[in-house]
Order: C-alpha cells, then sequence, then structure tokens
C-alpha cells in the first residue's frame, strides 16, 4: 500500500474543500450571518491539515487499484466529516451523528434529511448543504484529476472507483482531458439551468441551491415543501433537468461533437427514456383521479417519476398518499436509478441492461450449451470482466440492502418505513415511503441506524466497491 | 422439439396421479363421505386421458435440455389442474381459480391457502389436500424414474429440470439407482415421524396429514390454528422433522453409507444448521418478552425459525405479532431457503455460499487481476457455468420478484402484505406478514392476483427456469 499517495490525495482533498467554502462564507457575509465565523473555522481546519501533508507530491509513484479505492473512500469519509463541521459550530445540527448523516446525504445526492424545518436554517447553512450535492454529483476526484497536472498511472484506477456505472469509456485520450469535458459539460448544463430558473422569477439564492440539487441529482430543498411550492412552469424545467442530468454524460459529449446520429442511437438513453415514458404513462393512469384534469396529472407524474429514477428526490406532492400500484413502481424505479455516467445513483440503467441480456444469452446457453455468444451493447461485446462484476455487484447489493434492513429493524419502525428507507439512502434517492416519505424525515431513527444509513449513501454513491474494500482484509497486507 | 416422449412422459404423470388419489379415495370410503365420488370421477379423467397417450413409448429418442424443461414444466402444471378438480367437484372450494391455487400450493409445497376455516373440508379433502406436498416434495418425475425402465439419455435433463439446487451430484452410476435411495430415504423419515406422532398421541389422520406436509416442506394444516393446538412435545418433533427434510438428503446418502466424517462435514449442512442456530438466538433475545419463560421463547422461536427457512409454513404462534427486528429475520430467512437437494425451496443455502464466495473471489480480483482463483465447496472447484447459472439464477429471481410484488399491487394491499406474499409463494413458504399473515390467508386477493401467486409458486418450485423456457419464443423454434 502507498500510502504516502493516499495521504496526498486526502490532503488536495481538504484544500479542495477549504475552497468550495468560500461560497458558503461569502453568502453569509452578504445576508450579515454569524454562521460565517463556522465556515472561516471549518477552511482554516481544512488548510491546516490539507496544506502540509500536500506540499509536495509523493516520489513513489505506485499506485493500483487497492490505491485507488482506498483514495476515494477516505477522500470521501474526510469531506464528509470535515463538511459536517459547519452544521455543528452553527448550531443549525447540534448532534455530530446527524451532521454527518445529512452532509453525507449531501455530498452522496442522497437528499435524505434529518431536518425537520429548514426554513429556519440561515442561508449560508442552506447553501452549503445544496453545494454538497453539486459538489458530490461529478464526484471531487474527477475535479481534482481534472485541475491538477498529476503524472503516473493512477488517474484511471481513480476514476474508475468514483465514477457511476459498470464501466468507464475515455472520450479522448488522456484521463484529464476527458475530466475536463465531463466538468465543462457539468457546469454549462448548471448555468444553463440556473439562468432558465432566473427567467421564471425565482430568487438567485432559490435558483442556485435548487440548480445544485437538480444537477446533482440531490434533492436537498430550501422550503420545507420541496418543490411544492414552486410555480407549474418552475416544476416542469426543474423536470425537465432531473432527466437531463440522469442521462449519462458520453451523450453530450457526442453531441457536442456534432455526433447527433451516435448520440440518440445509444441503447442506455433508449431504455432510460423508455422507462420513464411507461412509468409516466401507467402511475398517470392509476392515480388521474387526484388530480384535477390529466395534464396536472401527467406534469405533477412526470415530476415524481423524474425526480425518483434519476434518484434526486425532489418531491411536489405526497407520493405516499398514491395508490400502492403507483408506489411499487416509484419503489422499483428507485432500484433501476439513472444511465451509468450521469451524476445520478442506484443500480444504474446499463446494469440493467447487461443484467437482463445475461439472462437471455443463459436461456439461449440452455438450448445451444456449445454456442458462443457475447453480449452486446452499443453493437459492440460487453467484456466478460464487466458483466462478472456487475453480477457480484447485484449480489453485494443485495446483500447490504438485506442486513442494512435487519439492523435498522431494531428500532421497531415499520417494515414499508425501513425497506424504503434502505433503499432510498443505498439509491441515493432521499426520501422512501411511510415515515420517511416525502412529508417525513430520518430524524426519528436511532443515532445506530443513522450510522447505517450514512454507511449506505456511502455505499451507493462509491458504488460499494471502494467501501468494501476498506473493510477486506487483504487490501492491508502486503502484496 | 420431440413432443411425442414429452405427451408420453405427461401421460405417466397423469397415470401416476389416478394411483395417488387412490388414498384420498379409501380416506372417503373410510369415513363414509360423498366427496369419493369425486376423487373417482377425476380418477377416471386421469386415466382416459393418460393411458392412450403412454401405452407405447416413442421410438424417438432425441431428448435434450429443451425437452427435459417443456415435459418438467408441462408435468406440474397438468397435475396441477387435474388435482385441483376434486376441489371443485366436492364443492370445497367451488372457484376452478382458487381451486388451482390451492392445489399448485400444495404440489409446489408452498402450503399458502385461500381457505379461511379447513376444519370444514372433508378428510379425504384435507389428506389430498396433505398428501400433494408428499408428491410434490420429491418430485413427480423422478418417481417417474425411479419405477420406470426409461432408456435414452434423458434421464439427468429431466432431474437436473425438476431437481431443487444448482446442481444434482449424482449418488450413484446411474440416474434410477440414485431416484430409488432418494425415494428410500424420504419415506423411511417421513414413516419415522408418523411413528413419533402416532406415539405422542396423535389421532392417524392428523399424524399423516402433519408428516406430508412436513416431509414435502408443505406448511398445510388440518386444523385452523396450524400446528398451535397440538402439544409441546409435539411440535418439538415436528420442529426437528422440518429441519431434518430442509437438509440435503446428500448427508443421509452418505450416513447410509456408513461414512459419516463426510456427512458431518458437508459445508452446506454446516452453513445451514449455523444460521438456523443464530436465527433462533437472535429472535429469542429479541421476543423473550413475550413468553412466560425463556425454554417456551426457544421452542416456539425454533419450531418459527424451522418451519420458515425449511419453507414449510406451520406455525404455533402468530409471528405476525413479534418486533420488527425479528420478523425482518424471519423474512430473510424465506429467501434464504433450505439446502438443495432437499424438499424445501427458497433460494438454497448452497446458491447463498456460492455467491458469497463469489463475492469474495471479484474482491481479491481487484487487488490481483491476474489471480487464478476458483471457488470451492467442500474442497472442490465449483465448475465456471454453475457459478454463472446461479449468478443469473439471482437476476430472473429478482425480476419476477419485482413484477409480481408490481402486477399484485393493483389490488392496493399494503406494500408489506404484496412484498411478503410474493416471497412466501416465489419461495414456497406460505404465510407471510400482514394480511398474509399466520393468521390470514390469500383468500382476498384478485384472480388475476391469484394466478400471478400461483406462477410464483410454480417458478420457485422449478427454480424458475423450465418455466421461464415455456415462454421462450427459441424454445419452440427449430434448432
Amino acid at each position: 500500500m502507498n500510502y504516502s499517495i493516499i495521504i496526498y490525495i486526502v490532503g488536495m482533498i481538504l484544500n479542495l474543500e477549504a475552497v468550495l467554502m468560500v461560497l458558503p462564507g461569502v453568502t453569509a457575509i452578504i445576508y450579515g450571518e454569524k454562521a460565517g465565523f463556522a465556515f472561516l473555522i471549518t477552511i482554516a481546519i481544512c488548510l491546516a491539515i490539507g496544506i502540509p501533508v500536500s506540499v509536495k507530491i509523493s516520489r513513489k509513484q505506485v499506485f493500483y487499484a487497492r490505491e485507488g479505492f482506498v483514495a476515494v473512500a477516505l477522500s470521501w469519509i474526510t469531506l464528509s466529516i470535515i463538511g459536517a463541521v459547519p452544521f455543528v459550530l452553527t448550531g443549525s445540527i447540534p448532534n455530530p451523528i446527524d451532521a454527518l448523516f445529512e452532509t453525507v446525504s449531501g455530498f452522496t445526492t442522497t437528499g435524505a434529511s434529518i431536518l425537520t424545518d429548514v426554513e429556519v436554517l440561515p442561508h449560508s447553512v442552506l447553501i452549503w448543504r445544496s453545494f454538497t450535492h453539486w459538489i458530490g454529483g461529478m464526484g471531487v476526484l474527477v475535479f481534482v484529476l481534472a485541475i491538477l497536472p498529476l503524472t503516473g498511472g493512477y488517474h484511471m484506477a481513480l476514476m474508475k472507483a468514483e465514477s457511476p456505472g459498470p464501466s468507464v469509456s475515455r472520450m479522448l485520450p488522456t484521463v484529464q482531458s476527458t475530466a475536463k469535458v465531463l466538468y465543462a459539460i457539468y457546469i454549462g448544463l448548471t448555468v444553463t439551468q440556473i439562468l432558465l430558473m432566473l427567467i421564471t422569477g425565482m430568487p438567485l439564492f432559490d435558483a442556485l441551491c435548487i440548480s445544485f440539487g437538480t444537477a446533482g441529482t440531490g434533492g436537498f430543498g430550501v422550503l420545507n415543501a420541496s418543490c411544492g411550492s414552486y410555480t407549474t412552469i418552475q416544476q416542469i424545467i426543474i423536470t425537465v433537468f432531473m432527466i437531463l442530468f440522469g442521462i449519462n454524460f458520453n451523450v453530450y459529449f457526442l453531441a457536442l461533437m456534432k455526433q447527433f446520429g451516435q448520440a440518440v442511437r445509444v441503447e442506455e438513453l433508449r431504455y432510460y427514456l423508455g422507462i420513464i415514458g411507461a412509468a409516466i404513462l401507467a402511475i398517470t393512469i392509476n392515480t388521474v383521479h387526484l388530480f384535477s384534469n390529466v395534464g396536472e396529472a401527467i406534469q405533477q407524474v412526470s415530476f415524481q417519476v423524474g425526480s425518483i429514477i434519476t434518484t434526486t428526490g425532489y418531491s411536489t406532492t405526497d407520493f405516499d398518499q398514491w395508490p400502492v400500484f403507483s408506489k411499487t413502481i416509484l419503489v422499483m424505479l428507485m432500484f433501476i436509478g439513472a444511465c451509468a455516467g450521469s451524476t445520478g445513483g442506484g443500480i444504474k440503467v446499463s446494469r440493467i441492461m447487461i443484467l437482463i441480456k445475461s439472462v437471455g444469452k443463459e436461456m439461449m446457453l440452455f438450448l445451444h450449451p456449445n454456442a458462443i455468444k457475447k453480449i452486446k451493447i452499443d453493437q459492440k461485446p460487453v467484456a466478460h470482466e464487466v458483466v462478472r462484476s456487475t453480477n457480484i455487484f447485484i449480489i453485494v447489493y443485495v446483500v447490504i440492502f438485506a442486513f442494512s434492513t435487519l439492523i435498522i429493524s431494531i428500532d421497531n419502525f415499520s417494515f414499508t418505513t425501513n425497506f424504503t428507507a434502505v433503499a432510498a439512502t443505498l439509491n441515493n434517492i432521499g426520501p422512501g415511503l411511510e415515515m420517511v416519505g416525502p412529508t417525513g424525515n430520518y430524524s426519528l431513527f436511532s443515532g445506530f441506524s443513522k450510522l447505517i444509513l450514512t454507511f449506505d449513501m456511502l455505499a451507493g454513491r462509491l458504488e460499494i466497491f471502494p467501501l468494501m474494500m476498506l473493510f477486506y482484509y487483504k487490501t492491508w497486507t502486503k502484496v
């Protein structure tokens, strides 16, 4: 294990966090909030640890997958612990476990909250809370890669460990340039949304926070009604952008390269939009009687469907009151999640595609045991390792799911509450059903259960393996 | 597709069913019940169809996996449809869909019932209901194999398609002799249980029905309180036998061969008993305050744990009233299920073992991408195909699970009811939680939902693929 390079990377992350906290700091100054001091203190802590350890890069360039996994896991844990400090210092969330839960929920773009009333919080705290979504959406290490002139062979290992989805396709020859393109697309889309929200008359503060939450597919709102009190046109814009941020960024890259034909033929995109369309249709038919007209039904259902499948978690209506059939569809969407290579969570559409195609292959093999059949996506064969890894992912996913549900059941809330709480955190969505539904929150869970759910959020965002590797004894033994 | 051999096999199954219906027929005569005529009519139907089509065996011996799958699926469907006739004719269950549900529940050893009061049924109907468990437990085609002097290469394909678990290990050189040993063990254990029940003072009728249900890991009782009104000693005997019938029959075979050392070293056995022990411990701690003393708690918890993990489904207490933690453990046990090569259902302990070991292998491969590592069970490497097939099994399992839960949610019962109803049918257990809990039943579901759950029971018993192959277009196309 190359400890020096890991310490260096974690140090860089702390420096970066200090820079990022300037935004809430400036907000505090604008609104004249005392909370600004909390951010100032936290910035000082970040730099006091970060600068000494990152002042010079290690000469030991050995960097394999194990270093990649550990660096990713430790970076995210450090980021979250330090990110929670302002919540505690400002007294917004005095309990450290609660503050950690809320911060991890932010960075992992979950949006599950332990707060019962967000409208009493200072503006600086609210914007930090939403900004963590935006930071976590694209990933912090990708950012480090994009701005630092690092050399050595570990870029791909880092990017693989942090990126959502079964496989990372390098758009450009170097990882740095790929990362830069990704961030350019991310920033471009976010700025577009902010501008559109401003045009519809939303105040700048709300426009920033809501756009950060949409871009990162997070879901923290600044009002207690989530997005329920925004105008219909604002809700529609948010719906569209939620769905846009759930698309594989490769599609945008292809579009930027003017390869529109190839962009619209991306198989994952068509599956993703197909699932969204089918879900909207089915739920609208099932719930149309709850709305004043069909148009309103479609608009409201589209918002909820877009919010859940992209794992954002905003809400405009209490879908916990919908018929069980519609709720079951929403729970299924929670598991499917967005596209790989987007900011969304969940199992990912491309994994679902690989799984469905493996089943087809298996059935074919029953009939023709000696046939050679390769699973293909976008007309290209999928590597055997990716298929195997996808299968294993599902298994670990199910195991973590089952044990989390078991452990938090000690609190004796209902089975549906526990099941959907785990579904909503492991898939980085936010709201579940019953106690953790759109009008509820996670505050009543015990501290221990909150830690389990915090683990689930991190496991979901980092796609399980980096976090698992941290607890795997062989990671720490000599090669 | 070799249709003639499939028709021949289905015909043999019908003849066999006619023979098996002699038991309820005789019961009707003993108790002087008019229901006897219903069985007589059904026997006549069986023979009228069965004898003509099975009078001479097809000369076309082509028999591959596709014929095996189709033969198994069609045999079970035919068996169930004809098996339901007496329920309708006697008026015990007038609705044909309900009767089919109950019969499939019997043959698949599920034990889920749509009846609200079983004590009003004629004895002949009750014993048929319990006898279906015993017939379905070991499988009907295995029986056909054991008594018929068939030649050709299709024995293994049939046995593979009908046997529970990821792989069938042939104990003896020929499939016939293996099947005979399996049935001998099955009959031996069943007779032992019947004798023990008689010794404790249980009436012969109850002893037969309860033992049939235990042996097949079914769960239909003859009293409305399931096993709640039997004495403690009777409940303990049932507990022990439920757990015994959940053990891989290979273990008994090894013991019969006097290879005791090898028998106790079977890895699946140790996992199975370990899981049972851990579950009993955890639930006892969680529920001890509900019982009058620790001894009673252990006895009651052991019964419920044994009943659920072996997928039997008898109950002595309403575990739906237990704390959520205990209920969550029971739900987890529903999924784990019994050992492969037993009469129990569920995912099977050996599949869980393969899955856990694949995860370990994957994590190792992250660190050493070029390492060669084989998954081993009982010190023997598991074939690559078995691992892949196990992974695919889990995926199809999850997909069927999700869609079944979705479809039956149209009835608008609670999420927990729907989730555990599918869990209890797909894993062939019987009772779930809430509406389908130990004191409830499946009668309130719509006819359509009952058909979905019927499909799930068959899919669970036949381990999904035979039934899936029936709906796979390539099964029916030319090779």
